[in-house]
């Protein structure tokens, strides 16, 4: 039995890691929980399983909950996901949003816990810091991002030397049919509208700027211990084949899947093993999946973050906390999509990149750029 | 410094095992070969490699041999197979065609050598045998087929209990795209247009009645060690995706690459290290794969090999000798392009099946099938 927790449990990732661990009871035992704000999507997960702890974004709800639960111990902000990291489960799943997931996650690595990552800014903005804590305690870092995961499974086996490259895929989000003059006139509704995966909201917008594949390679560069011009991308429509692996002697190796994150959270739960699982890919609907190579021109928030790694330091960082502003700005329609690229083109810019950064350094970075524009 | 043999050295896999071996000097050392009657394709061979030992398939050209090459060893037919069998190499590449391959094959397990398996009948007529004799030696099968060097790529790393099931790929063959109402029509010239691999004509007529495939299937069940009903088989028109396996939890492990036989034959040649090679895939070319459900009422002799491995023992076998027995009246031109499937059902409808058969009464019924039409 793996005694896992889970922070960010009430968003996306956080409650389909809920449906894998109430599918597979005899397999694992949540411990612990963080959630933000929602009380009414925790109460529903609390009536689905049995916790120990729960930590709360806040103080507001704390009494309240504690009168509706007695047996469970509550606590709240980053003292709450810090005792987490340091509970007694032997997994923590960071399906939390933000930079606010780093600590917890550098804290749960020196316990010598798993970490199923989905937090991206624990990578992108501090993966020198996260990988050499993992590689410090001997702790695994388990991809639960599709692509990511799928990358891990192909490597699966094979000897790091032998990787060319790896080829990370993009469906081409909500308007991968338009051209770049085209996107002067695009709507927030437009682009909420992604043709192959139901996300949240920021992370559907990041899909149609190409940002969120640009934090994929960042994240890539750092799990898999690559060179950047070690990770490309390419178009791919369907969503279907989730990242391959070029080796040295031109095997690809490919992973594929229906677009279901169930699966790759459930890998990461269950590796290096593979439990049975529902939702097959159906091959007598599937009959055509469609390449095409990546246009950093059309989609140059991907450059930017290209751009970003390559610089280092406290770059990435300020790419990911620009873009944060930015599509906050433009989900509040108070900007157009094109002003998302130059909010972030702007940050970097403006950005004396510091090299080495400590986490305060990140966190202080992180914050500046989240709140202003330059 | 790996020392290796190959029988069959003067076919199309024979030679690209040279081409490969030349490629990379450094690796590899070929100690001997065995050809057929080919002499000048031999004498070829031997302006480009130096080698200790050479196996003719009878004593026609040895005296000649003898002269020009004073400093090799020469030998012939089964007694000279079995030579090579024992000799100093490391590894034993199986090139040679039909079921003479099963006996040097045999005898190379026993003496722990690797085998560099490309001779379809020493698992489709002897697999349980081979593969007995392989677990005894703890010695290493390894596919040189592009289809089967796929799945065991897709297999690196992973665990036999998580495999769900093999999916083969099929380019089609020549008649891909006929009805089968419209077989009766083909000519041999149509038949040795295959869209995609440029291949001996045996294995081209193979691809076009799809037998090829159910050979393939019969293989994979002796190599992976798998129920006949784990292994199923898709068309996929481009040749590209080379076969993928599908997991419990049903993520799908798929190899890639360009229908060039060099790559497989390397695999297997620095398995479980990879080599840089050229030849990459070029995806501004690559635009789209197709996939199409494999229809057994169309393919019939997919059907046969479906049903001649169900009811195993010598049946394989018969199945296979009377393949190649309507294969060579068909490339003489005696026999319509469906007589082929005729001649073969009617040799396993005929066949006394014999289980648990022992390399003697497997070549007997070999034999039997090859040269006789019931």
């Amino acid at each position: 039995m793996k005694k896992i927790s889970i922070i960010g449990v009430t968003g996306s990732i956080g409650l389909q890691t809920i449906d894998v661990v109430e599918k597979n009871k005899s397999q694992f035992k949540v411990i612990s929980i963080a959630a933000g704000e929602n009380v009414d999507v925790l109460r529903g997960i609390l009536s689905r399983i049995d916790v120990h702890r729960v930590c709360m974004k806040d103080e507001t709800h704390i009494a309240t909950l504690k009168l509706e639960y007695p047996k469970i111990e509550f606590s709240y902000g980053m003292n709450g996901l810090l005792e987490i990291a340091h509970d007694e489960s032997d997994m923590l799943v960071t399906a939390i949003l933000g930079s606010i997931g780093i600590r917890p996650t550098v804290a749960a690595i020196k316990q010598k816990k798993e970490i199923a990552l989905a937090n991206k800014e624990t990578l992108v903005a501090a993966g020198a810091i996260v990988m050499d804590a993992a590689k410090e305690a001997g702790v695994q870092i388990l991809p639960v991002d599709s692509e990511h995961s799928a990358i891990f499974q192909c490597l699966k086996g094979e000897d790091k030397k032998a990787i060319k490259r790896l080829m990370i895929t993009a469906s081409g989000g909500s308007f991968r049919d338009l051209e770049r003059h085209e996107l002067d006139k695009v709507t927030l509704k437009d682009a909420l509208n992604h043709p192959n995966w139901s996300m949240g909201k920021k992370i559907t917008i990041d899909s149609a700027t190409m940002l969120n594949k640009g934090l994929e390679v960042i994240e890539a560069k750092w799990l898999f211990d690559l060179e950047v011009d070690q990770i490309s991308t390419i178009l791919h429509h369907e969503s279907i084949v989730h990242s391959m692996v070029e080796f040295v002697d031109n095997s690809i190796i490919a992973q594929l899947g229906n677009s279901d994150m169930r699966h790759p959270i459930q890998f990461a739960l269950t590796y290096p093993d593979r439990l049975p699982m529902d939702n097959p890919l159906d091959w007598t609907q599937l009959t055509q999946l469609n390449f095409k190579e990546m246009d950093l021109n059309r989609f140059k928030m991907l450059q930017y973050a290209y751009d970003a790694i390559k610089i280092g330091g406290t770059m990435p960082a300020v790419l990911n906390a620009a873009n944060e502003l930015a599509v906050n700005e433009f989900l509040q329609e108070k900007i157009s999509f094109l002003e998302i690229e130059q909010i972030v083109e702007n940050a970097m810019n403006h950005h004396q990149v510091i090299q080495n950064p400590d986490i305060d350094t990140i966190l202080h970075v992180d914050e500046v750029y989240k709140n202003n524009r330059f």
